[in-house]
């Protein structure tokens, strides 16, 4: 994932990132951010906080360190910046990271529940359920709660690789999905959305349905993604 | 919540204010209508009755007392300019009302149920479950049923503060949004539709979900209003 | 219901509403249609069969006497003309009537259900609930088919009053809608279907919901509709 | 169905219909895939993998043999090839074929389950209910896992006929419908996506529908299909 953007041109490409939000109908107001990294310059490039996406301008966006210190912009940076810089630590290949509240992910958060892999559109994407955070403990939401909302993702992957499932699920909050860059982290959200969507409908239609088979989930999976993928043109 | 607008001022927020209902898809045909109000001369500005919104003039919008006596405009206001009045008086801080039939917070009203509070889009906004009016007596509807509707709306806010709560259900009718000027209660409405729909699928895949933890949506409400927000640029 | 239009006004007129069905989306292909009614003449103007609507002009318009036969017009006139012209026939007050397959309201025709009359969206247009034909014996089905689904209609309204009651579900099928001309019977579709929207969600929050209060409908309607009306600018 | 294109008209055909699938909304990105063949040359026209609707031209149409060889084109065809391969081979009257996860058939597709006929729209283009496959063994997902899905439909069809069952859902994946040429396929898929929602709708109201009435479905699929057909200007 090496950045061989100008810190300039990565600030450029999140600023498109985040006015892709709106175009892909994954944010009411301003309910979402991306941010993305520059990994050798250790600097997080990130929407400011609650600026309505028709006035979003490319130089509003906020540099900041990974303490979270603004280092360039006028602006705060979006109130979920610590939760952006505890993923960017703990997933050491991801280059954006995307939060909204789009409505079908948001309704499986705040069920509680991951979203079982029920199909190959899912398989495609996402290498088995998408993942629920645990509740948050009262320490957590009264101490520094953006940061521990990025501690329970962490947690939540425990056994799981971050490269391999490009999205979760806040616990009775809204999803984050990430990618290589901050279009590839839209472009699972926008996925995510879609998947969401899809197995709401597939329950209605069959409450007790199953996960989907492991040998169709690792064909899907496979086939568009590592060394043997054949999808594409690659 | 001082007005420092003009009347004409204020006419032409409250037209545009009107404007937005369709473009955020809350209306149907003539179904809603916005007003806004000058706390100092004590009139308040509304919509003209069944007047469609592609037609609808600035200078179309109705002044009244009070009392509902039109003060200037020559169309009637809207039918439920009783109800607005109500609210007026009895919700010292508002600026501005909103009536929508808007589809997913009408099932609710339809079904009687407040809307309760199951995650952080929620609690952004309501500081806890959305109340729904008890049923109207048969001498409220035979009577002065548009003003008895305003009456059941402020019994159910005996308990509930209506600067954090800024919106309700009315039984079997529709909802009512409110905030300091008719911008912000447009803003609500749209808030209200999005959580009365993702709550509506929160259900569908979880019958029996519980309202969220109280310090989650304390932190929530917290962080965007009162005197220790920390959300967007203020 | 007087009708002061010219036979070519007529025509425009039934052009334009049957282009007002995509507009609103109650419309996919061709599966729709709308006529309008001379009383005098006893002449009815209907959409040529399955002339797509993005190609549909007002001289396509055909125009056939009330037996069915075509006396203006260089297509065959809808496949459903005959339902039409029973319609004409037993509703007199009727000047223009709509078919679609618009998804909501179809999904309760399928269901073989009515739509009950959960609140005052409903209330303001359906003087209690819509009905729903019965299902139609092997012999209507295979004899004048068309004519005998507007047979069942009529049947459905014996103790109903079509003014008041300006659409039906036809079981299995999907819905009719009509008014006092072309356009208010689109006007009627639009609102059916948002109707039969919400009150599908209201169901999936409550499955035991029970008819709205007789006073509030009364209400509703009656300040729309009748002598006393008092909704809009009269 | 014969062919009277030459092979550059229906590489342009095939690609405006292609292009129709966004149109339609029945793909997200680039998932989905429309096909045409040419079947005095023995050629088939697909869309290449992977490329963003947005940025497709015609000329990028691959034509390939009916063993998958590529015999004009620079890119690689869609990965799904092998399965429109086996369709046209066993179904002898199709000219045009479209693979989508459009989201309410696909949930029908997770689920497992067939749609079944319910009302006179589904009638109208599908003569029964559209069939699910079986569930793929471990060897064919993990042998050529695009022909054996091509196999699973095709037996599918050891009772059905194609030309009056356009369509198929693959079980955990998504459906596959096709029609005389590629426009008629992807007509065939926009009903098919309308369907399953009315389908999915009707259901929530009536957990336990039963299939419609045989004579109602040979009258819909009749009136529109065949020798006696009478729907259109035919």
């Amino acid at each position: 994932m090496q950045q061989t953007l100008s810190l300039e041109q990565l600030k450029h490409q999140v600023w498109e990132a985040n006015m892709e939000l709106p175009r892909h109908k994954l944010v009411t107001f301003t309910w979402g951010n991306v941010s993305g990294i520059d990994r050798e310059l250790e600097l997080v490039v990130i929407k400011p906080s609650g600026v309505p996406y028709e006035e979003l301008q490319a130089e509003q966006m906020v540099v900041v360190d990974m303490d979270g210190n603004v280092v360039d912009g006028k602006l705060k940076p979006s109130s979920d910046t610590a939760t952006h810089l505890v993923l960017y630590k703990a997933f050491a290949n991801i280059g954006g990271i995307v939060h909204t509240h789009s409505p079908w992910a948001t309704s499986w958060a705040q069920a509680g529940k991951g979203i079982p892999a029920l199909g190959t559109t899912h398989a495609d994407y996402f290498y088995g359920e998408v993942p629920c955070t645990r509740l948050m403990t009262e320490a957590e939401i009264k101490g520094a709660y953006e940061l521990e909302t990025g501690n329970v993702i962490v947690e939540a992957f425990h056994n799981l690789n971050p490269d391999q499932m490009p999205g979760v699920l806040v616990n009775c909050h809204a999803p984050f999905t990430w990618g290589k860059d901050a279009h590839a982290a839209v472009h699972n959200a926008v996925v995510l959305e879609e998947v969401a969507k899809i197995a709401s409908r597939t329950l209605n239609l069959k409450a007790d349905v199953q996960a989907m088979d492991q040998h169709l989930l690792d064909r899907h999976f496979l086939r568009k993604h590592g060394a043997n993928a054949y999808y594409g043109q690659g």
